[in-house]
């Protein structure tokens, strides 16, 4: 049996999305800035994905930017607007475990001069928001605090950060990579300034993404690459019309009987997972936890030779993020939780799509308790217990 | 009939490009940072295509960055080597006729107190090598000169180029989107430090390009999209497995009989174009110009009137190039080669792919002399004469 369980890193692309992609290749290829059939054919395209994004968010078309992904997407919010008000601004507050598009655009930013507060997060995942509130000044050019965590999957509540950016009168950008389309976003009643989203974690293409860019905060922001006037002088390169097209094909696709689902398989994984012992789960349970995300700590073992092994038996999982896979830091994020070394070393994420079904799930769980048991028996810290 | 002859916009996916890609999308649709099977298998797919490309440029796989496009790379180039050499080189110099995404690289560097020279060049497009020489400065941090004119087709002798540079011991940049397997590189014999490419000027998808970057100069370059460790430190983002995978594929396709086949159906279209009276050819003829390149003025008339009459006609055209194409400014490179405004008004830019015909190439020239007719005879200036 093989069993993918790391959609947090990447999906599969629907084969639906495929199917509405392939004419984008071969037949309507053109560019969306000719003036010719081929070209108003392909702008015809990019503006009907641009429909179909916004709509998902209650934006307005004009209002979704398109880029390469999820990471260019929170470096032009982040960047974007830092440069844009950096004369009466320069202050920046950020989560200790937002992704690192978000941390290490800030870090930069810290070496060309500007402020930055990482804020801390409680031992769920929780920002503070009387913390938030009161690292506000009137030098804050941006929070950028994300909805849900790809590690640990702890959703913020972004209606009361939004409303406190909005009291503030500061921009509020979230990263909504990993609850886009899993959690609602209503970005007019959040009051969110600026969202990002990537297709390839939600079954459509990798290489797509998008930045909602709130009206007002347009002028707020200054393009990051340059060129031609694309994306409404927000974003310059051809637009990738077979990408945008299977991204608004995903977002179609994605409906909340999947969420349901997951939820359901997830909380059979987590039950099963914790039954074995000396395990604990880390972020949220409940209506706070995004509906894919299992982050199970195993103690007094490696998270990579857990990962090794199930990868011998087929199963996929990640020890953290996989932008950050190949390193052997600890994870930031569970770090910041509050989580020892020893512990954040020890744990594993699963994380589910809406193909897996509850014999991968249940093949999953016993195929982890043989394998943590295997484990702990060659363990010198274990035998000690 | 339809005759698709904007290929230096954009040209269609060639058939075993989508034929390659289609299994990354679907089946092997891993991320290639995890440490898993499916990881794997895109880590090893991402590391052949980067192969593919390095060879034909006479590169080492590892100085290949995969980037979103031609735009992002240049701009990776220009700002990213401008940024890491500022405080002890501030100058760039770059020529009048470059792509947007380097002039406006170039400009928001100006903002930001950089210098910069615009090179001038000649009635055919080239840029003059003394002068070029004698621009360069113990502050001079790159020159950005492409090697082929999207609007003219001019090849500039990057040769001579790259042999200055390494004289004065400045960074090379070429923006090689249009010549890109149409007119060989080597980048180690002809002194290139970086260079950019995109897939979908030769026939593969949209939203992927790469940019050579030398050994040596990778300490002198600061990554512009943050985030993971991906493409050795110098871009962060999930990589585009599938676009990729379709682009080196893209790159093996190409081949020399292509560029025979083109620049004899690009001269018959030529010699029947000039055949119309009233009209010239920009840019140069013979082994400097693009294979695939026949910018062509008609006087008296307007540019887009012709375009969208050979549109009703079904033939594709452009103005210019196509990011500037819904731009009413005359073109900065027709304005450069020193056209007057109302000839740069009048100029269409035929540009040819290996799947023209000759039948195609006939019917073209019996459209073009039957609108450019119908045109002038509305034309006051044409009636004038």
């Amino acid at each position: 049996m093989r069993v993918y369980l790391d959609h947090a890193a990447t999906t599969p692309v629907d084969p639906a999305v495929v199917s509405a992609m392939l004419p984008y290749f071969t037949e309507k290829f053109g560019n969306a800035s000719s003036l010719h059939a081929w070209g108003r054919e392909a702008q015809a395209a990019l503006e009907e994905a641009r429909e179909q994004i916004a709509r998902k968010i209650n934006a307005a078309p004009e209002e979704i930017v398109f880029t390469s992904g999820g990471s260019e997407s929170d470096n032009l919010a982040v960047k974007g607007v830092a440069y844009a008000l950096r004369e009466k601004r320069n202050h920046i507050i950020t989560s200790k475990i937002e992704h690192p598009a978000v941390l290490e655009s800030c870090r930069r930013l810290e070496k060309e001069g500007f402020k930055v507060t990482y804020l801390n997060v409680d031992r769920e995942g929780f920002v503070d928001l009387a913390q938030l509130e009161a690292a506000i000044t009137d030098k804050t050019a941006l929070v950028s605090i994300m909805h849900a965590n790809n590690e640990i999957g702890t959703i913020q509540n972004i209606d009361a950060i939004g409303g406190i950016c909005q009291k503030k009168n500061v921009i509020y950008h979230t990263d909504s990579v990993q609850s886009f389309t899993k959690v609602p976003l209503d970005v007019k009643k959040q009051n969110i300034g600026l969202a990002s989203f990537s297709a390839h974690k939600i079954h459509g293409p990798k290489g797509v993404g998008a930045l909602y860019v709130r009206r007002d905060v347009k002028r707020s922001l200054i393009k990051q690459i340059h060129g031609g006037h694309h994306e409404r002088d927000l974003r310059a390169g051809t637009e990738n019309i077979p990408g945008v097209v299977g991204f608004a094909k995903a977002v179609e696709l994605a409906g909340t009987q999947h969420v349901r689902e997951m939820t359901k398989l997830r909380d059979t994984l987590l039950d099963g997972l914790l039954k074995i012992e000396d395990t604990h789960v880390n972020g949220p349970l409940g209506e706070h936890r995004l509906c894919n995300n299992a982050s199970v700590s195993f103690h007094f073992i490696e998270g990579e030779g857990i990962l090794l092994h199930l990868d011998m038996k087929g199963i996929a999982v990640s020890t953290g993020s996989a932008c950050s896979s190949q390193s052997l830091e600890p994870s930031h994020v569970l770090t910041a939780i509050g989580l020892p070394v020893e512990l954040a070393h020890g744990t594993i994420r699963f994380s589910l799509g809406r193909e897996n079904t509850k014999e991968e799930i249940e093949y999953t769980i016993d195929s982890a308790k043989e394998v943590v048991g295997k484990l702990r028996a060659l363990s010198p810290l274990a035998r000690k217990k």
